[in-house]
């Protein structure tokens, strides 16, 4: 079982704190930006005496509601088709449990939110990595290299678009191509879109479930975490119009009993919140975008892709090792008190040496304070003993 | 992956309620107290304004309050002994993913709560049954029967005290026979003791925690779900002075992220409850209990120990199988409009054909309520097409 590469520097943040240091934490996807109010009103107004369990599936009003959410973007649904998840963590190892076999395989282009080889370790299955490279923007690998992976053992691919870490979105052509693998070999489609919300460039937002022909093959991985900053309330879902799917997901959900109550209180009132709320959200992320891409590209030596939705980015440093670096700032770096807190790009490759002198930063501070964090990785660039120039190009 | 036979049946409940039945849930164990006022206060009073990811352990100052609840019972603990886990249930899988690996046996007392081995299964370990008998009281099969299942696979034994669902309670020498096998074999000791607060015979509680000599190999699985009535927030904890078992663990925690945020909040002000809400409790389950177990050993052909602990029942029942039975009183039967929806004893053992005239009874409705249950129970036994006379004796 790998440790997760955003969560195992945390201690080491914990003791820089203790000695004063204020962290810059472009490590985590915890958004800064308030949750609706309407979500956080719900919690005053439980008038409950008992907090009891609520269905294993999640509660029928709030699978209701998720359906019209959904249809905003012409992913039509019935609320059968929804199960309420602790989380889109959840969603994802229950997907895995229920599709795959010890042994089996499925195939994921790289780099990689680092939990979903976490979660197919559980599930006792095996993720075969496709690198998709800065160089060329992180766009999907050609399908030859796909099917060159494939073999009697794989049984899905697995996405996550907008993607964690990258930024990428995938074209529509990318996604065409990724469904007539999925149909001519049968295999399981699992995309995680929680950043759905985040995209910046205009571009169409191409869902799973809009790819005719592969319905019974898509699982939807969704969480209201990022849409509205609740990540504290583990509310997911696990989608799929695959019945026999379900019933197999919902052994699961039942041997769990079911999704925590009051997160599906708030994640049912915050799907009310004004279309002002998603309007603020998205211009203050597309604003960070601009700044943070703008001073990473600034530094010498440093190189970022312009991400076109979630809100992170992978940025090659000109470093030795990114576990090394992450390290070092908070252990033996300080700028005027201050350092950053970065999520090393290794532990979202399987393969080790992979990512090494690459970051992911998540943009999830405000401007002024991103700014200022940059600043910070920048004299940490320069102060870091072993800087190592990238021969690449920008 | 088996069906969870308390919620497999839900359906069926809901197919008779909407033909205007009355159903008398004895079915779950969701207590109908009240939730401790403090608890629910807490939600009133979150002034957060993003309700953001936890730390994957769960909060410290839970944790720390945690240590002086277990004091109480002459459990000796730091907050770092302790992580939090999304209920009881994520503690289970998380001790099993961490301790076993596939091809592992674990030996359980039965009949046992049957997500046991939905969690087994998902870790790819097999559950090792011993069965205790409703003539015995449920109580501890004799330590040669442990032995004779003992092989290079076993890693662990799992208790559940005071048990569900027999509400059997283990005395200090059952205790202390599983101590003497968890060290000469060197096994992991699963013990489940979330009803710990509902012992009603004066005998001593004795947790794993208290027995000399395996501190390294016990396993506490916890929930506040049943002591404070608050199934739905989710919260239990996964307790271990094993440190090599914390780090393991603690991998699985991160994967995960984080427990839910809301439901801490409300557990730890819960831990504030006044002594008066655990008297009162208390002895209103003391009541229902005695009201139970007396109205059903006063039906013909009826039997039921009298559980020292939790708040169910294992009930011998004059039926030829208690699926088909509990099937039977949802679908086909209703007596003045009312019918009863039970547990059957089936789903707790692993071993197909036991537990075929067994119910599990939850006595988690008034009294009034109970014991209009089991009238109703009554008439069905009566109504029953399959009745069979049991040849046991009470």
């Amino acid at each position: 079982m790998p440790e997760s590469p955003i969560r195992r520097l945390a201690p080491l943040a914990e003791v820089a704190k203790s000695r004063g240091i204020k962290v810059y934490h472009l490590n985590i996807g915890q958004p800064d930006i308030e949750t609706p109010q309407v979500g956080l009103d719900a919690l005053k107004c439980i008038n409950r005496k008992v907090l009891e369990y609520s269905p294993s599936d999640g509660f029928r009003s709030l699978r209701e509601k998720l359906v019209g959410y959904y249809d905003q973007y012409q992913i039509k649904l019935t609320a059968d088709d929804i199960i309420i998840t602790s989380g889109g963590s959840e969603a994802v190892l229950f997907a895995f449990m229920s599709c795959l076999n010890p042994g089996d395989e499925i195939i994921v282009p790289e780099p990689a939110y680092a939990n979903y080889m976490a979660f197919a370790i559980s599930a006792g299955a095996k993720i075969r990595p496709i690198t998709s490279t800065i160089e060329e923007g992180f766009a999907l690998p050609s399908i030859e290299r796909f099917e060159e992976l494939i073999n009697e053992r794989t049984r899905g691919i697995l996405i996550c678009n907008p993607n964690n870490p990258t930024g990428y979105l995938y074209t529509r052509k990318e996604m065409n191509r990724i469904r007539d693998l999925v149909k001519k070999y049968d295999l399981f489609l699992f995309s995680d879109e929680v950043y759905r919300e985040f995209i910046y460039t205009g571009s169409p937002y191409i869902s799973a479930c809009h790819l005719e022909g592969i319905e019974q093959n898509v699982v939807l991985i969704d969480s209201v975490s990022k849409r509205y900053s609740e990540c504290g309330i583990r509310i997911g879902a696990l989608i799929t119009k695959n019945k026999t799917l379900r019933n197999a997901v919902m052994k699961f959900c039942q041997a769990r009993l079911s999704p925590p109550l009051l997160g599906q209180i708030v994640a049912e009132a915050s799907l009310d919140c004004p279309r002002s709320y998603a309007i603020r959200t998205y211009e203050e992320y597309i604003e960070r975008r601009n700044c943070l891409i703008d001073e990473l590209n600034k530094l010498h030596g440093v190189y970022s892709p312009i991400p076109m939705g979630a809100f992170y980015t992978v940025a090659r440093l000109p470093i030795d090792d990114s576990d090394r670096f992450c390290e070092w700032c908070l252990n033996e770096f300080e700028y005027e008190g201050e350092t950053v807190m970065l999520a090393p790009a290794s532990g979202f490759y399987s393969e080790s040496g992979l990512g090494r002198n690459e970051v992911r930063i998540a943009y999830v501070l405000e401007k002024h304070e991103l700014k200022r964090a940059i600043k910070i990785l920048g004299k940490a660039l320069e102060a870091y003993p072993h800087r190592v120039e990238n021969k690449q190009h920008k």
